[in-house]
C-alpha cells in the first residue's frame, strides 16, 4: 500500500483545486494561459482566484485579496510559475513577496523561454521555499493552446471531424445531416465557446453556408476564418454576419477580385487578409498572424481538402474525431482527402489517444505529435 | 444495499461455471451449439462437462458421468435447454431423469422452434423443478451463431476489417501492409479459429493472394470461401493449398470457364460451387448452402466491394472495426465500397456497440440489426 503524509496529500488537494479554478476560464483568457491559485493556511484554503481575462488581475492578486491579512506565512498553490516582469498588470510575484507568503508551491514554470524560472528565481532570492512540479502534467495539459502559441509563435490547431464508422463524411450524393448524434453536436458547441478562431474553406462556405457560431446559452462566438483563396465566397453568406460580436476574417490572394475584396471589406465586422501568393493562401504564415493578432487557438471544421493540407504541412496539433455508429458505403468524401500518404508505413501516428462514447458516438481524441509538453516535464521538475 | 439469498448466488455462480465450460469448445462445435452442465449437491460442484463436437456426447452427458452417483437428488445447471429427441446421441433430458436429479436450473430454452420447450416439459412432467431464465442474456450471446443458423437456415456473417482513422483500408497507391497493429492481427486468428468459414471476393486473391489459415499454435484452419463469379482466381492461389486440414469453396457461375473449373476441381481439397446465374454469385442462397453443409458462421475479410453488397443485401449480422490510430489521407478505398446509401438519414444503424483499444488500435464492434435474441429474453423468462 502506498501512503503520503499529510503534507503531500494537502498539497495535491490544493493544487487541484487551484487547476479547477483555472480552467473555469477555459477560452476566455486568450493569449494569457489558464491559471488558477489557492492560498492556504494550517491545512485550509484562505483565499483562491483564477485569470479571468488578458489585461485583468492574475490568478495570484485574486487569491491574495480574498485571504487578506490570512496570507501571511500560508501557503501559495500557483498552477504557473509567477510572472516576475510588468506587463499589463504588475508582477505577481512581489506581490506574492509583500503579502508575506512562507512557501510556494508551482505546478509548472512558465513556457515562455525569455522569463521560465525568473518569477521562480525572485521568490527563492528573497527566502520564500518554491516546490515546483506538482501535477505538471495537469497544468500543462490545460494550458496546451499557451504552450503552443508562447513557444512557437503558432496557434495550437485543432481539427474537429464527423464521419460514420465507415470513415465517410457525407454519403456519395453529398449529403451529410447529420452524421453526427444530437450529443456529439451540443458537444461541438462547447469546442466553440472554448477556441478563439473557427476555420473553415470556401468549399464548405459553399456547399453547407454555416454559420459558424457557438449555440449555448452562455457562450461567445469564435472569430470566423474563412480560407478563400480565389475569394469566392457569396456576399449573401451566413458566416459574414452570423455574429455581432465577433468578427469573420476571409484569408485570399492576389487571384483575388478587387472589387468584391472592396465590397466584403466594408461589410460591418467582416476583414479580408490579402495575401502576396498569386492563388493559394499561405497557411503558416496565416497562422502566425493570428498569434499576432492576440488569437492562438483554432478548431478547423473542415473540409477534407484543407485539413488534409494542413496536416501535411504540419499546422495541426490534436485531431477530434466523431465516429457515429452507423455506416453508408460507398466513395463519398473523407476526412483527410487532401493528404497524400502513398505508403502505410508512412502514415502519420496519433499519440495520446483517447475515447469514449458519451455522445452516443465514438469520440476519439489524439495528438499529431508526441507532445513536448511531456518531453518538458522531467526537465521542469529538475529546476525544482 | 442490494441483497442476494445464498441460493440465488449459488445458483448464479454455478451457471457462470456453466458458461465458462460452455465456451471452452468455441468454434468446435458447429453445427451445433456450445453448452456448458454443473451438477451441484449442498453447495458444491460434482460434476461438470461441457459439448466438445458435433456427433460427440452432450454437456448434460459428461457432467452427469462425472458427477456419478452423486447426481441423485441433485441440481444440474445447463446453459440450453436438455433435448428431447434422439439425434446423433440419446435425448438429455433422460439423462438427467435417470440420474435422479431433483432441479434443472436452464439459462435458455432451445431456440430451434421445432423442439423448444419439449425438454422443459418433460422434465416438469416427471416432477422435476425447472428454473428457465437464469444468465439467458448471456447464454444467448454465446450461441448468437446458432441460434442465427437454427432461426433462419442462414449462417452468422460477421465483416472484420481494419481501417486508419480517416476510413482508409489503404492508401491511395494501394498500399496496406499493415493497418494494423501486431495484436490486432493475432487477434483476427482468433477469429479465424473461431469461424468456420472465412470469405472473400476473387478481388483480395488476386491483390494480396492471403493464405487465409489460421496461424494460432492450437488453432484449426476455416473453410476458405471465395466467391468468385468469372472464376478469375490464378491456379496458384495460395488460398487454394494454404491447409490440408479444411477445404477451399470457390462459388461461381456460369460465366466460368468450363476448362478451368474442371481443373480446380481435381485439385486436393477444393470444391467448386457453380450457381446457375449468368455473372454474379446469389450470394444469399450461397450461405444457405453453407448451412446445408453444416457450416454455420462466416468470417467475411474482404474486400469492401463484397462486403458492402453482403450489407446491402442484409446478410451480414456483426461488424468488427479495427481502427488504427494514424492517418493517411486522400481518397483510397474504403471499407465498404459495394454499399451505396444515397440519405444519411438512411445510414445503417449499428447496436450493441462495445470497443476497446486492448489491441493498440481502436477495436470497434456492432451489430446491423437489433439482437433478435435480447427480443426474447422476456418470452424466455416468462416461459418461467
Amino acid at each position: 500500500m502506498q501512503t503520503s503524509s499529510p503534507s503531500n496529500s494537502n498539497d495535491e488537494r490544493f493544487m487541484k483545486r487551484a487547476l479547477d479554478l483555472a480552467i473555469k476560464a477555459m477560452g476566455r483568457t486568450s493569449p494569457n494561459p489558464l491559471v488558477g491559485c489557492v492560498i492556504a493556511k494550517d491545512d485550509q484554503i484562505v483565499g483562491e482566484g483564477y485569470h479571468l481575462k488578458a489585461g485583468t488581475p492574475h490568478a495570484e492578486v485574486h487569491a491574495l485579496a480574498d485571504a487578506g491579512e490570512l496570507a501571511r506565512d500560508a501557503t501559495a498553490y500557483v498552477t504557473l510559475e509567477p510572472c516576475s516582469h510588468f506587463g499589463r498588470t504588475p508582477p505577481c510575484a512581489e506581490a506574492l513577496i509583500r503579502a508575506g507568503v512562507k512557501r510556494v508551491v508551482v505546478a509548472m514554470s512558465d513556457p515562455n523561454p525569455l522569463v521560465s524560472g525568473r518569477g521562480i528565481a525572485r521568490l527563492r532570492e528573497i527566502g520564500i521555499q518554491v516546490d515546483v512540479g506538482l501535477m505538471c502534467q495537469e497544468a500543462s495539459l490545460i494550458n496546451e493552446v499557451f504552450i503552443k502559441a508562447i513557444t512557437t509563435g503558432l496557434p495550437f490547431v485543432v481539427y474537429k471531424t464527423a464521419m460514420t464508422l465507415d470513415g465517410k463524411i457525407a454519403t456519395e450524393t453529398g449529403d451529410s445531416r447529420w452524421v453526427s448524434s444530437e450529443g456529439s453536436r451540443q458537444y461541438v458547441h462547447q469546442l466553440r465557446d472554448r477556441y478563439d478562431v473557427i476555420l473553415a474553406g470556401s468549399e464548405t462556405v459553399l456547399i453547407d453556408n454555416p454559420a459558424l457560431t457557438c449555440r449555448l446559452p452562455s457562450g461567445r462566438d469564435p472569430i470566423r476564418l474563412i480560407v478563400d483563396g480565389k475569394l469566392r465566397i457569396p456576399e449573401n453568406a451566413q458566416v459574414l454576419s452570423s455574429s455581432a460580436l465577433s468578427p469573420c476574417v476571409i484569408a485570399t490572394t492576389q487571384a483575388a477580385s478587387r472589387e468584391k475584396l472592396g465590397r466584403l471589406n466594408l461589410l460591418s465586422g467582416v476583414e479580408v487578409w490579402q495575401y502576396d501568393t498569386p492563388r493559394h493562401v499561405p497557411l503558416e504564415k496565416l497562422l502566425c498572424d493570428l498569434v499576432r493578432r492576440g488569437w492562438t487557438s483554432v478548431l478547423l471544421e473542415g473540409g477534407g481538402g484543407l485539413a488534409g493540407t494542413l496536416i501535411k504541412e504540419q499546422c495541426v496539433d490534436k485531431v477530434e474525431f466523431f465516429i457515429a455508429p452507423k455506416l453508408v458505403g460507398g466513395n463519398g468524401p473523407s476526412p483527410l482527402s487532401g493528404l497524400h500518404i502513398q505508403h502505410m508505413s508512412d502514415a502519420l501516428e496519433l499519440h495520446d489517444l483517447l475515447f469514449d462514447m458519451n455522445s452516443g458516438d465514438l469520440h476519439v481524441t489524439g495528438y499529431t505529435s508526441r507532445s513536448e509538453i511531456k518531453g518538458q516535464m522531467p526537465e521542469v521538475s529538475k529546476r525544482n
